[in-house]
């Protein structure tokens, strides 16, 4: 194993969800747009706008759609967006047409740029001793969300981010052995779940030891729990706000 | 602007397409799959898997649908999959139907999964002085590429890395200017394609100047140009692709 800085902080990465009531400085948040703005882009399409929320009535009302007390409370609250509605401008004004700005293909480019950039700036903000937390809850009522940040067409709320200065220090929680995520040339179709076993039992102990929410879960019990099972959610919306939003147009809404 | 290895590192950040004839060591391998193992994971499911293609024969096919020369030539080349097969086996071996997993919901946290573990990876490559290239043409002819990686349903190969040794130096690309990218609170609806004429210009300079591929293009003549353009192209079996592999089933084929 290969250490330096970088590297240490990735693989001691936990989530913070508990911030000291402290803003970033001007100074952070300059260099965590530069990284950003730095991230790999495909085709040079710079694809990804990065939403900074300091109203606190739009803060409130998203940390009420995302059901999370720590969303939009102490700290920063990002929100990362596959923005084609920059380029259909360009294309527009200057007199062309929307060409494939509607295909699956270019939102999932868009995509690629703007998760990229999501995951560069946690690195950054790791590297300045601040912690961070994803968002995915952003998605869990599409609609709602899309009114409350008042996005144009051909943009999509992606992933979003909770920034600050760490007040806990969360365990490390363990993560699936390398042998069951990692290989060479083929795919493994021979995956017995009697081979979890052992790892099962170190996610009960994780959650066994972990000083707060008390829950004791192995892995394959979660797996086939309630985050997984058949229900009705507004997180199925995601379709029909990609239409809403003119991406993905050469799929159907069912 | 902050600055520390990790930080300076991201904002000099330059695709490298020439490499040096030399394999990663298995430290390296291992230090890297490490990396990959510790990002975030949506709802702690670990949907993500990374191939690494060492087989001559795959990496000729590889690079042939890619249609890059350095795609799989020298240094290593990893393939980053959306991975739902695990947990649908998780749950089939242990007596449950598949639940959401058929969902657009549930592929996008996985596309989620996939693209941080992206560019974590990413970020330690460059942190050992190491590059890598980013390999959207992996989507180029998708049911092809599907056909070469053999991979089962419920998986989806999102985005290639070409990592290796730097035999060239290029020089840093221009990227647009924050006032275009990151926005407080609002998004503006009243951009100006005029607004971009100075952003124009650095980019003209920067292929003029540039050593390799000389091309003069302005940012917003490669947007209005055959980027974005209606055309056929193979890009577009996306959607079928995603079906044949029974993703994103609450979406209809057109």
């Amino acid at each position: 194993m290969i250490h330096n800085a970088t590297i240490d902080q990735q693989v001691n990465h936990r989530s913070i969800r508990k911030f000291k009531d402290q803003q970033l400085t001007e100074e952070q948040l300059t260099t965590l747009y530069t990284v950003f703005q730095h991230t790999a882009t495909s085709l040079f399409m710079q694809n990804a706008t990065l939403l900074h929320i300091t109203n606190e009535t739009k803060r409130a009302k998203i940390r009420e759609l995302c059901g999370q007390k720590y969303v939009g409370a102490q700290g920063d609250l990002f929100i990362f967006v596959v923005d084609l509605y920059r380029n259909q401008q360009i294309r527009r004004q200057l007199g062309k047409d929307d060409g494939r700005l509607h295909t699956t293909d270019i939102f999932f480019q868009g995509l690629d740029d703007t998760l990229l950039a999501w995951q560069n700036v946690a690195n950054a903000v790791e590297s300045m001793g601040l912690g961070y937390v994803p968002l995915g809850t952003i998605n869990d009522h599409p609609l709602a969300m899309l009114d409350i940040l008042d996005l144009p067409k051909l943009t999509f709320p992606a992933l979003g981010m909770q920034v600050g200065v760490p007040d806990q220090e969360p365990q490390l929680k363990p993560r699936l052995p390398l042998e069951f995520t990692t290989f060479e040339n083929e795919y493994p179709r021979d995956f017995a779940v009697d081979s979890l076993k052992d790892y099962d039992q170190v996610v009960t102990t994780y959650y066994d030891l972990r000083d707060t929410n008390k829950r004791i879960d192995s892995f394959t019990k979660q797996i086939t729990g309630e985050k997984l099972n058949t229900k009705a959610i507004d997180r199925d919306e995601l379709p029909e706000l990609l239409h809403k939003q003119e991406l993905c147009l050469d799929w159907k809404l069912n």
